[in-house]
Formats: structure tokens, C-alpha cells, sequence
């Protein structure tokens, strides 16, 4: 288990947890990739690890958009497919993988000059679609989703090498105090949490579910909490969240009737593309973590609903 | 089981769930027997069926409940005793029952002028302890508590008779969005929500932990927070929560480093003391339900930590 004795990242190793300063920039070639946003807006991602922009897409865009989550959900075409997730305990969708590419509309959302920019300016690079999904939450027994860093998971079962992705979520659904809304840690985004444990084979199948490897230890959760706080991302659908791929996030559990729905999307950058795992394991299926093709976005020149 | 067609509240009978409109008032005598609320306070617990009073308790006098609290949730004689309740999966101590007789400081707490005036103007009488807890949901792994009134547990398995009991709880840490807050829904306690469902005998031992009876259809709940929305208690400790018997409520759960403890105490009232058990069901515990002796309190002249 010594390979990675020269990976910063190294984690699920046989040493203990560990915090780990971050070795990457946040933002990259000093946002000026792009200008989709203001150098105060960079300033805020680049502090706290996120940004959240209110009223990005509109009612009818949402209603679209929220119409085509619904349909895909209920097709069985889709639901059939490994791509298809359900709860614990329940046949309810919670997530569809590559939505991006199951469907039209979606696919033209990750290309949305009101998304994609963003993710050139921060990342500072052409970019592409390391994984997309469609998250329902449904309401009465949605499940909690525990403290993780994603970069961690992409690190050491992708083999993502370096901080140079981030996720997007496009709230369709109002995020409130009531319906487990996304949490996020901020300034999580500037260590590194080591997290103790063996990862077995075929992990994701299970960890798509519930995450038993890579979950950091308390008394690091416990730190970056006390440090930086915890941010609730409550707001209407419509809203964005950006957030860095190592920002430490995680969402309580849904008893409401309403259901939370978003889409997800992930942007790496073109210069990190993926390598292989560590420690020998098998890679995640492709809908899990592009690896065949990395194929840059291109950019819509207007809204992709448009 | 027929021998409840003339209660207005007959709940898990052989019957399918129903909506009954409430037939007591909400607040009694018109809110004259005490003077602890003003009349537009009292006229909002009466239209939402709750009541949000911030900064009751100092910082100080908070100090002092929590370490009691804490003292007691982890002082051997007490964890032994059957009035602790340990987490599903868990061991540690979520709610501690009859607190107001185990702990001297809590007793008083009882006897505030603060809370019990309160209960006795909107209970219009005077009143006595129905049930007294603190509750300690753990951070990290606090589990959520399913959508419930009160009263149709107490109704069926205590034998209370009508609606004129208030809950209040006292917030000792501060609730926020992320740490899993009780959640109302906002004139809920108009209508009552007749369960499916056979109670077993001794069931109150599993119930305490997780719901299984008297448990709401999900059609009733949507309907009633389709009508009221949910609220969420956020407030900083010190804050107190009185909300009526029949309130409908739950938590999620609490992923967040943050533990979130109250002292919860069930004001009844005097002429509303409890009767047998429904369908001859076998009395709750006296920790869960005070039946032996219906001793009015008395308020004490100041504040219980002077």
C-alpha cells in the first residue's frame, strides 16, 4: 500500500486520517478564462469553496427543465438502465447518471453559456463532462447524504489527478431549511481530508447509496465545521451552486412532502483528465466517471432552452 | 373495535384514515387566566397552532440547563434508569424522560413564571406535567422523527380526552437549517388525522424510538402542508417553542458536528387529566405519561435559575 507515498492526496491508505493542506489553486490562471463572472464573485469562490447564483434560469425554464427530470425518472427505458439509482429501501429514482447524454435538453444545459463559462473562467481551460446526473430526492423518505469530499472519491477511484474540476447544481425544486438542502463547509475546499480504510472492488455500486469508504473521520468534520461554518443552499429553483470539487458537502435527510430535484454536472478541466485508479482498483463504469472519451464542451452561443 | 364510533378522535380503528375537524377550542377562556402573552400572540398560536418566543433564556441561564442536561445524559444512575432513550443503532442517550422530578434545577425550570403562565393562559386553568424530556439529538449521526401530532398518541394510548394540553420546548443550542429543527405545520392542529393501524400492547417502547403506529397518510400530510407550508423552528438557544397537542410535526435527521438538545415539557390541563387507555390498551409508563397523581404546579415567583 506504499505506492502512494508521493501522492499528496493519498488516502484509504493503512496510515491513520490525516488533514492535508491543498497542493492546487481554486481558481485557475486568475479567472480570466472567461468573464462569465465578476472578480468579486471569483474572490467569493475561491474563499469559500462555492457560489451561489439566485435566479439564473427562469420559471419556464425550470418548469422545462423539471418536466424533462420527471419524464426521465418514470421512463421505463431509463429506469431499466445501471444508469437508473434507487433509494435505499424503495424503488424511487434518486439519481440518474449521464443525463447529459440520455437527453437532448440536457445535454444543451451543460453547454449553457450561464454554466459552462463559469466552469472555463474558474478552471481557467476548456472543459468537459467528468459526470452528470439528475438527483430526486423524494419527499416523506428521502435519505441523508453524509460529509464527503468529492474530490477524494474522483482521486482515488477515477484517478483524477490534481483539484481542477467543480460541480454545478441546478436547483429545480425550492431548496429550503425543510427539504435537506444541500450543505456545504466553507473553506473545506483548502484541506485535504485523508480518510482511513481499505476501498474494496466494485465499491461505487454501493456507494452511490450509502458511502462506507472514503467518509472522513469526526474529529476532522469537526474542525473545518468549527473553522468555516456550515452553509445551508437554500434558495428557489432556478438558483445555481458552484462548488469545488474538495468542498466538504453533505445533505440531511427529506420527511417533507417535497421533493428536492436538481441537476448536477461536473466540469473537469482538459488538462486533468483522468489517469488510472489507485491501488489497482477497477475503474467505475463510464457513467460514473468519463474516461473513453474526453471531448471538450462546446460552448451554446445562447440559452440551451432557447 | 367499535367502541369508539362516538369518539370524535378515534384513530388506528379498523377504518381507513380520515381528516376530522378539531371540535376543542385552541386557546380556553379567551386567553384571560394568565397575562403572560399578549393578545396578538395569543391570537398566532391560536390561527398557527404554535408559538416562537426568541431570546426567553439568557446565555447564561442557557449554560447552566445544557450542563445539567449534559450532566444527566451521561451520569451512570441516570442512563440505567428505563427514562433514558438511546439512539436506533446507537448508544448514545437521545431523550431523557421525567426530567422535571430527576433533576432539581429542571423542576423549576417547570414552575418558570416564563413557560407556565404561558400554558396556563392558553390552557385556561391550571395545569400539571403530562410528560417532561430532554432531548439530545447527537450531532453526526441524529436520526429524523416522522410527522406526528401528539395528541393521537396521548389520545389513544394515554387516554387524554381532549385537546388542552400544549408542548413547549426550550431550545438549548441553536437550531439552524443544518442541525435538523422541529418543523410545524402551520394550522395543522385544526384537524386531527385519524391513523391506520392496530396499536400492539407495549408498543410505546419501540415508538419511542420509531414511529410504526399512529402514524399519518401521506395524502394527509400533503394535503395539510400544501395548506400551511412547513416552518422550521431556527432560532438561537434561549428561544422557546409552545405549540398546541395536535400540531403536526417532525424532524430530519443531523448530519452536522452539532448536537441539538431542548428540554421539552407537556403542559396539561387540570380539567383534562387522562382517562384509561383506548381499545384496553395497557397504560404507558408514569415517565411517559403522568397518571398516578395530577398535582397542579405551582409558578414560582421568579426565574427558576435565580
Amino acid at each position: 500500500m506504499n505506492v502512494s507515498m508521493n501522492d499528496p492526496y493519498a488516502s484509504r491508505t493503512d496510515r491513520t486520517s490525516a488533514i492535508i493542506a491543498r497542493r492546487d489553486p481554486v481558481v485557475y490562471k486568475d479567472g480570466t478564462y472567461a468573464d462569465a463572472l465578476a472578480s468579486e464573485q471569483v474572490a467569493s469562490y475561491e474563499r469559500d469553496g462555492f457560489l451561489l447564483l439566485e435566479n439564473i434560469f427562469s420559471d419556464e425554464e425550470v418548469q422545462g427543465l423539471l418536466a424533462e427530470v420527471k419524464r426521465m425518472g418514470t421512463d421505463p427505458d431509463i429506469i431499466k438502465l445501471e444508469e437508473a439509482i434507487t433509494e435505499p429501501g424503495s424503488d424511487a429514482v434518486r439519481s440518474i447518471f449521464r443525463v447529459h447524454e440520455l437527453s437532448q435538453l440536457l445535454g444543451r444545459l451543460a453547454c449553457d453559456p450561464r454554466l459552462i463559462h463559469v466552469a472555463r473562467q474558474l478552471l481557467g481551460s476548456e472543459v468537459y463532462m467528468h459526470q452528470s446526473r439528475a438527483n430526486m430526492k423524494p419527499g416523506f423518505k428521502g435519505k441523508e447524504f453524509y460529509w464527503h469530499s468529492d474530490f477524494e472519491t474522483w482521486h482515488i477511484e477515477d484517478g483524477m489527478p490534481a483539484m481542477r474540476a467543480l460541480s454545478c447544481s441546478v436547483l429545480l425544486t425550492d431548496n429550503s431549511a425543510c427539504n435537506g438542502p444541500l450543505m456545504l463547509v466553507p473553506g473545506s475546499h483548502q484541506q485535504f481530508i485523508s480518510c482511513q480504510g481499505i476501498t474494496p472492488d466494485n465499491h461505487y455500486k454501493k456507494s452511490l447509496k450509502k458511502q462506507e469508504y472514503g467518509v472522513p473521520d469526526t474529529l476532522s468534520l469537526q474542525l473545518l465545521a468549527e473553522q468555516g461554518g456550515i452553509q445551508a443552499m437554500t434558495g428557489k429553483a432556478g438558483s445555481v451552486v458552484f462548488f469545488d470539487c474538495n468542498t466538504m458537502h453533505g445533505s440531511n435527510g427529506n420527511i417533507s412532502p417535497w421533493p428536492r430535484a436538481n441537476v448536477f454536472m461536473v466540469y473537469n478541466s482538459m488538462e486533468n483528465t483522468l489517469e488510472p485508479p489507485k491501488y489497482g482498483l477497477v475503474p467505475r463504469p463510464e457513467h460514473i466517471a468519463t474516461r473513453k472519451r474526453f471531448t471538450p464542451l462546446l460552448p451554446l452561443e445562447e440559452a440551451a432552452t432557447a
